[in-house]
């Protein structure tokens, strides 16, 4: 193969990171790149001997050699780690094919269903990292709207489960609970899991952090204790404390589902059936056996309408039955933030009052608490159907689910200089006085966010009102707490233009 | 605004080509990157002064300060190139907000049509690049397959044209033709121009590279002359002999058509509302006022069926009307290449023999061009109707479009060194004896492509025999022609797994 060595390549790590899309990089005057007509952003394929891995590239060009030079092939670091062999191993590049499965996008594009053998190849061809990102887009504008019958969100989720690990935990009741999200605040995982570990029931909770929205049940928890445990280590608290409140290492579990938020996120794609695939993948995945899925409406919840609610609960029971789980969604009450704290430090301060039925808790916050917890109680085949609440009650006034919560802090390593409070403070107050109608969840989550929440720890909003609560004019609102001055510049422009409430007729 | 001062980071310009998706590279340890909770692939905007330019970028973390150290903010070249600061210039970058259009994406999406301001408005967008790849991927699929009425081709038509330059010659008819493409062969423009401009019609035709295909115009008419000119040598050759055949320095015409087609091309997207809006915006901004739209039709060409060409004439004609061109639109015999050259050096013979008027000529490409030149010499007013195809045949039967042809050669500069023909041939050939009932255009394209076409000039397929032709059991049916091993023998490859002919029963 005299004729193939021409055309070999170093291997080189380029330190850039390219988030979930391998971009390969070959110097201008590289010979290949020349004679072989690549052109900027062309994919391409690219392996080590005729046997080994091949990985499939976006090319970008490089004319300064410090980045690459014409004799070697660029890797960004996921292409590098993805490769797996060393700098300077001899590689080869080709034309790269689009994925075999693109001609199922395109049926997709074109209106059609597809079929399980065609999720499954788009899948699996997305796990290989065979797609570009705007393969990806493709297929999900596709598959966004009405796109997806409810048997392709089946298909979609079988898919995603199977092209990644799957956790066996060997007990006959794995518990979960899931918020499709939207409500600022709304840290009742924190306070579930305690409680229902506390019963016994078997609950490894795997947190995660903020996306789009001002604080995860990771980042609030962090505040608290470590959060980001060896698999082992997570292993050992969930079989000893029944619970645990931490991310385990599980970025194998449905690893699509990931690679498909990273584009969707972006596009701010927010269909039902990839919602429903994409948790109850990770949940399948991560080996639950029943689940609470709770999904809150109202005007700026994600899901607005009665009618939008009923949909979305029927496609998450009718994947979950087919998927082998036992699945209960419940609707909650999304008008307005739940809690008063929004952002990592006020939301701990939140759940801490709560489990230590401290005086001044929040109501809202414990009383959702209390239902959601009621009702993965009652999936106990022990529990009498409806005793659940007062169950739930019980362990949380009792102080066992502060225990609990305890000795999962201790466990996974108590954070002894936690995070202080921002010291930057503005009250935002209300311009007339009257009955507070309305509190806009979206907004209020934008500003916190401006004011540096979850990546500020201290950072965020603090709500002093609810709905229905009368207010004087010029009487405060909330706080924005905010760490740096540029960002509480920015939260209180976001709260002078819009400050997310509305006031209702003077009383 | 000292505060701002310490978000400052130094301009710094990376030399990576990302090939019209903006860039910004940020190092891992940036203390902006840090605090403000950037994530890979965010989108950012970054601005120089309160008031100047600014510009969107998407993020990649950079590890190496080799690219981008942590005091500075790394441009990739089309966003350093478009925010025009210098190296070392102080820039802030802040969170981008989606481009404001992007709703009107999702109502798209949602399957609602749009009106005249949301084209203008992402159209607008998308040429300030505050469009990521990902977004128009988005946009693009949303308007794909029967996704836009004819009401909207036209606004997106509109709307390309006057996000870019448009030229104005001054002159009463500005003759212009375009062929849908998807034909192996057909190099008919380099024919129709000289005869066209010959009997003293103005057509500037700005020849384009083949984007999918073994050869676009300007690949085959650089074998005989250099076609990229500064845009005044180009208007002096217009204006001195009617016609050129090069590439005038358009990059500003309907600049949005280019990105687009960036992100189509990849996808394979080629719906008839985007194919329609590129053409005819692309022809407004370069100032045709007759136009004559070539729509091949057959099995294996880009329209199938008489119902799609039928279709796709009258949204051309739709679009046409309104948009102010005087266009006519002529369905040709697209059931196989035209011609019997492949690739540059071989497309370029047959066109000289055509003009040379030699008697091996491949005749379907005469005649196919004396049909499109009749058509577009009726444009004249002083051409009296069915008088066209004479007037052509006279032009060229005379010599006086090869002494046309011979003039435009000299001017934009005659390749004085033409290259050879590739050296290494291969003869595929019948398998059994009988009539040649079908030939592949798109199999015959990529076997010539892999052969090298068009980056290897001298690489391509040469056909020896069409449709209806009888064929002995060995015969040959092509040659392929390569100029380095390796694509000679991927070439070989896939011709020997599909040679894209099919012999009808013997005779």
């Amino acid at each position: 193969m005299s004729d193939d060595n021409k055309h070999c390549l170093k291997l080189r790590r380029v330190g850039i990171d390219t988030y979930k899309e391998n971009v390969a990089y070959l110097h201008r005057d590289c010979h290949l790149y020349r004679s072989a007509g690549f052109q900027a952003l062309s994919k391409v394929e690219i392996h080590v001997d005729d046997n080994g891995r091949s990985i499939l590239a976006v090319l970008n060009i490089v004319d300064d050699p410090r980045i690459c030079g014409p004799e070697e092939l660029g890797l960004g670091l996921e292409a590098f780690a993805q490769l797996q062999y060393p700098e300077g191993t001899p590689a080869l590049i080709a034309h790269a094919r689009p994925p075999g499965s693109i001609s199922a996008v395109h049926r997709k594009i074109a209106g059609e269903p597809l079929d399980r053998a065609d999720y499954a190849a788009i899948v699996r061809e997305i796990a290989e990292r065979r797609y570009a990102k705007i393969e990806m887009a493709a297929f999900l504008v596709a598959c966004s709207e009405a796109g997806m019958d409810r048997d392709e969100v089946l298909y979609l989720t079988q898919a995603m489960v199977e092209t990644g690990d799957q956790l066996s935990w060997n007990e006959p009741l794995v518990a979960d609970k899931h918020c499709i999200g939207g409500i600022p605040g709304n840290r009742t995982s924190m306070l579930v899991v305690p409680i229902v570990a506390a019963h016994g029931m078997f609950i490894p909770k795997t947190s995660s952090r903020a996306i789009t929205s001002p604080s995860g049940t990771s980042d609030t928890m962090e505040v608290l204790a470590n959060v980001e445990l060896p698999s082992e280590l997570f292993n050992d608290i969930v079989r000893s404390q029944r619970g645990c409140l931490a991310w385990g290492g599980t970025s194998r579990l449905a690893p699509v589902d990931d690679i498909l938020i990273s584009v969707e996120r972006p596009l701010s794609l927010d269909s039902p059936g990839q919602l429903v695939a994409s948790i109850l993948a990770k949940k399948v995945a991560a080996g639950a056996t029943h689940l609470l899925v709770d999904i809150p409406m109202g005007p700026t919840a994600k899901v607005r309408t009665q009618q939008e609610a009923f949909r979305l609960r029927k496609l998450f029971e009718f994947v979950g039955d087919r998927i082998g789980l036992h699945l209960e969604v419940i609707i909650t009450d999304g008008r307005q933030p739940i809690g008063r704290g929004i952002g990592p430090v006020l939301e701990a301060r939140d759940v801490m009052q709560v489990l230590e039925n401290h005086p001044d808790q929040p109501r809202d916050l414990r009383e959702k608490a209390l239902q959601l917890a009621s009702r993965i109680l009652e999936f106990d085949p022990d529990v009498r159907g409806g005793q659940g609440y007062l169950l739930a009650r019980d362990i949380l006034e009792s102080g066992r689910a502060l225990d609990k919560m305890q000795a999962i802090i201790e466990l996974q390593g108590r954070n002894h200089s936690p995070p202080a409070l921002g010291q930057l403070c503005h009250e935002v107050t209300a311009a007339r006085a009257g009955v507070v109608s309305s509190i806009d969840n979206q907004q209020i989550a934008r500003i916190a966010r401006l004011a540096g929440a979850p990546m500020d720890q201290g950072a965020g909003v603090d709500l002093y009102c609810r709905l229905g609560d009368q207010v004087k004019a010029g009487e405060p609102l909330y706080a924005i707490r905010a760490e740096f001055p540029a960002d509480f510049d920015f939260a209180r422009e976001a709260a002078a233009a819009d400050n997310g409430f509305a006031i209702g007729g003077e009383i």
